[in-house]
C-alpha cells in the first residue's frame, strides 16, 4: 500500500491538531504503508523536511495529547505555489512531486484555509497534468470561518467560545467599579466579522451582553461610534464594545491606519492592522468625559487549546477522517465540507466539493444578520453560532498546566 | 445575635468570590443574624448601598457560581479613608458608624488588597476610640501578590496559572512558522514582578519555556536588552519574552514613558503603564531583522475565571470563613495571612496579624529568585509557586459558556 502524507499550513487554530489526528488514524485504519507529516507545509517539505507520524505519535495517549495541543503540531507556512505553467513555476512542482515519488506517496492532504485549498488546486491539476495517481485532498481550517460552502471551518467554534467566555469575563471585570468606562476589544477578521460576531455570545441570563459590536462588513464612521458611545453611556457607564481589527471607514482606509504609529505591511502586501481597539480607545477617552480601556485578544483568541469546543474538536478530526475516507477511495482535488442538516438539534454531516468552489474566496457575515443599528447581532446569528460551542473537551493537566504533544523540528 | 457586613475592594480577582463565599458561609454558621453586602465597598456603603447576602444566595448552587464567578460580585471601589483624626475626616467615620450601628452589625470584614487593609485599619482604630464594640477584619486579596507576611494572597495562584497556561500557548503559536519572531507579552505588576515571574511556569518536558523574563526588580536596560535578543536569536528563530508593565531604567522612569503615547494619570497620581512591550517590540523591530509582536494580557489575567487555580480558591474560601471565625472569637483590626507549613507535600494554614504589619507595605520577589543573567526564575520560585496552581475547579457551563451569578446592582 501506498504511503501518505499531511501537512499544516496558514495561521494555527487550537483544533487544526484534531484534524491531523483524524487524517493520520484514518489513514492507519485504511492501510496506509507509512504516514509522513509535513515540516512547515509545502515549504518544509521542498526543503525534504517532513517526520514519519508513526513513529511520532506512538500511543493512544499520544492521540489524545495532540487532539487537545494548540498550534501546528507539524509547523506551518504561508507559502503560495507558483503557477506550473511557467518555466520557473514547473520546476517547483518536478521538485515537489520528485520528492513525493521518493517517499511512495499516494494520499496528499492539506489542513488549511484559502490559501491551503489553492495549494491543495494546483497540485491536483498538475498531477493530473503529468498523469500522477497521487490523489490530494484539502482539509478546511481558520478560526476566521470564512471558507465558502462549508456551513463553518472547524477552529471558528473554539475560536467564537473563547471570545464569548472572554468577553463575559472582561464584562463582569469592567462593571466592577460602577463608574464611567468604555472597554474596546479588538478581534481578530481581515474582512469577514465572524469572530467579532462571536462577542454576541456573551448576553446570557447571568451577562448583560456587550453593548455594541463593529464588524468589517459595515463601514466604520468615527464620529457617529463616539456618539453612539456617549449616548449608551448615559444609562450605563460601563460600555464594552467588540471590534474587528479590519473595520474600515467609507472610504476604503483601515480605521487603524488613522493612528500615527507606523503600520508595517507583511510579505504578501497586507497592512498589519493591529491598533485598531488603541485608537478607538484613545480618541473616546479625548472626545467624552470617560475612563477608556483596550484589550487586543492577539494569538490568544487563535491558540487557546485550554478552552476548546468539544463540537469544534470532534468536527475538526471528522473532516480530516473524511478527507482520508475520500483519497482512499479515489477522490482529488477536492475539499471536504461540513454541511449542517438540523439546528435543533443540532447535526452536520459532511460533504465533498472541488476546490475551485472554494480556494481563494471569502465568506462574510450575511448583513441580514446584523441588526439595524448596526451596533449587534441578530438571533439568526447565534442561532447559527450556539451550536459550534458546545461542550468542553478538558485539557489534560500534569503538574497544574495543560499538557501538550510536542514536536521539536516544528519550532525550528 | 449582631449582623455581619462584608466588602469588597481594589482591583477584582478570578477568586476573591470564594473569600466572600466564605465569610458568609462562616457567618451564617456562627449565627449571624443577617450577612449584609457592601455595594461597591466602603464608598457605596457611605451611599447607604448595600444588599442582604441572605437573600441573594438562596441556593447551596448559588455558592459554588459564586466560587467561580470572577471579579468582585459585590462590586469594588478605590477609595481612601481620611484620615479620622482631623474634623472632616471624623465626619465620614461617624457617618459610616451610624450606618453600621443602624444595620446592628456587629461584624465587619474587607476583602482586598493593601489599601483595603488600610481601611480595616482605620475603622478598627477609630472603632476602639469610640468604644464600638464591632469586630473589624482583614481578607487579603490581589493577584498581585505583594502583600506582606502573608506566603502568598489568594488571587495570585489562579493568575499565575493563567499566564503559565497561555505563555505555554503562546509559545506553541509562535514557533509555528520556524522563522524570526520576538514576541513580547506585557503582564501586570507595577512595583512587583510575581505574575509576571510566573511565566517561568511554562517550561515543562513539553514546553521550551520563554526565553526572557523582566522583572520591575531589576532595572531595565534597553541596549542591553536588545543585545540579549539578538544573541538569543542566533540560536533560536522564535523569542518569547515576559516583561512587566513595571519595569524601569536606571533613572527611574517606566520603560512605558519611552514611548510616544500621552501617558494618562489616574486619580490617585499612578501613570497609566500601558504600552511597555509595545515600545520594546517596535524597538526591536526597528533595530534587529525581525518580525515582532507584542500581547498585552490585560484585565484577562485577573478575570478569567474559567481557568483558576483549585488550590487557590479553597485558600480563598478559607481565608474568608477564618476571617469569620477570628471575627466571631472576639479579633479586631488584623488580617488573615496564609503560612505555609511546608512544600512536599504543600500544606498551608492561617494565622491572624495586626493589620498595621500588612497595611500600605508592599513584597517584592526575592532577587536570589532572579538568575544570574537576570533573564529567568531560578528553581526556588519554581518550588515556591507551583503548590499555589495545582488542580482545577470545573466551571459550570451552560450553552457552551461559563455560568456566573450576577448582581445587577454591582454594576451600576
Amino acid at each position: 500500500m501506498k504511503n501518505a502524507i499531511v501537512g499544516q499550513s496558514g495561521g494555527p487554530t487550537s483544533v487544526i491538531n484534531a484534524s491531523l489526528a483524524g487524517v493520520y488514524e484514518s489513514c492507519v485504519r485504511r492501510g496506509a504503508g507509512r504516514v509522513y507529516g509535513m515540516m512547515h507545509g509545502v515549504r518544509g517539505l521542498l526543503e525534504r523536511k517532513f517526520c514519519v507520524l508513526n513513529e511520532a505519535l506512538k500511543t493512544p495517549m499520544d492521540i489524545e495529547l495532540l487532539k487537545r495541543t494548540p498550534s501546528s503540531y507539524l509547523g506551518s507556512c504561508r507559502y503560495k505555489l507558483p503557477d506550473w505553467k511557467t518555466p520557473e513555476g514547473e520546476e517547483v512542482y518536478k521538485q515537489l512531486f520528485a520528492i513525493l515519488e521518493e517517499l511512495d506517496i499516494g494520499y496528499f492532504f492539506y489542513i488549511g484555509g484559502n490559501d491551503s485549498m489553492d495549494t491543495i488546486g494546483k497540485l491536483a491539476d498538475y498531477g493530473e497534468h503529468i498523469g500522477s495517481d497521487i490523489r490530494f485532498m484539502g482539509v478546511p481550517k481558520t478560526i476566521d470561518n470564512d471558507l465558502m460552502i462549508t456551513d463553518h471551518t472547524p477552529g471558528y467554534g473554539s475560536a467564537a467560545k473563547y471570545i464569548g467566555v472572554v468577553m463575559k469575563e472582561v464584562i463582569r471585570d469592567a462593571t466592577v467599579y460602577g463608574t464611567k468606562y468604555v472597554t474596546i476589544v479588538e478581534i481578530m477578521g481581515r474582512n469577514a466579522g465572524w469572530l467579532t460576531a462571536a462577542a454576541a455570545l456573551a448576553r446570557s441570563e447571568d451577562c448583560e451582553g456587550v453593548d455594541m459590536i463593529c464588524l468589517p462588513e459595515i463601514p466604520f464612521n468615527v464620529d457617529r461610534f463616539i456618539e453612539k458611545v456617549e449616548r449608551m453611556q448615559k444609562n450605563k457607564p460601563s460600555v464594552v464594545i467588540a471590534v474587528s481589527e479590519g473595520v474600515k471607514l467609507e472610504d476604503g482606509r483601515y480605521v487603524c491606519e488613522l493612528a500615527d504609529d507606523v503600520h508595517a505591511v507583511d510579505a504578501f502586501g497586507h497592512k498589519s492592522l493591529t491598533g485598531t481597539a488603541r485608537f478607538l480607545a484613545n480618541t473616546v477617552a479625548k472626545r467624552l468625559d470617560t475612563k477608556t480601556r483596550c484589550i487586543e485578544l492577539s494569538t490568544l483568541q487563535r491558540c487557546a487549546g485550554h478552552l476548546t469546543s468539544r463540537t469544534d474538536i470532534t468536527e475538526a478530526y471528522q473532516v480530516g477522517g473524511a478527507a482520508a475516507k475520500a483519497a482512499f477511495e479515489g477522490h482529488t482535488g477536492e475539499m471536504v465540507a461540513l454541511h449542517r442538516i438540523s439546528n435543533a438539534p443540532y447535526q452536520c454531516t459532511t460533504g465533498l466539493h472541488p476546490i475551485s468552489e472554494v480556494a481563494n474566496l471569502e465568506k462574510k457575515v450575511p448583513l441580514e444578520w446584523i441588526n439595524e443599528d448596526h451596533t449587534n447581532m441578530k438571533q439568526e446569528f447565534l442561532n447559527y453560532a450556539l451550536p459550534l460551542i458546545q461542550a468542553e473537551l478538558s485539557p489534560i493537566y500534569v503538574e497544574g498546566l495543560p499538557h501538550h504533544i510536542y514536536l521539536p523540528e516544528a519550532t525550528e
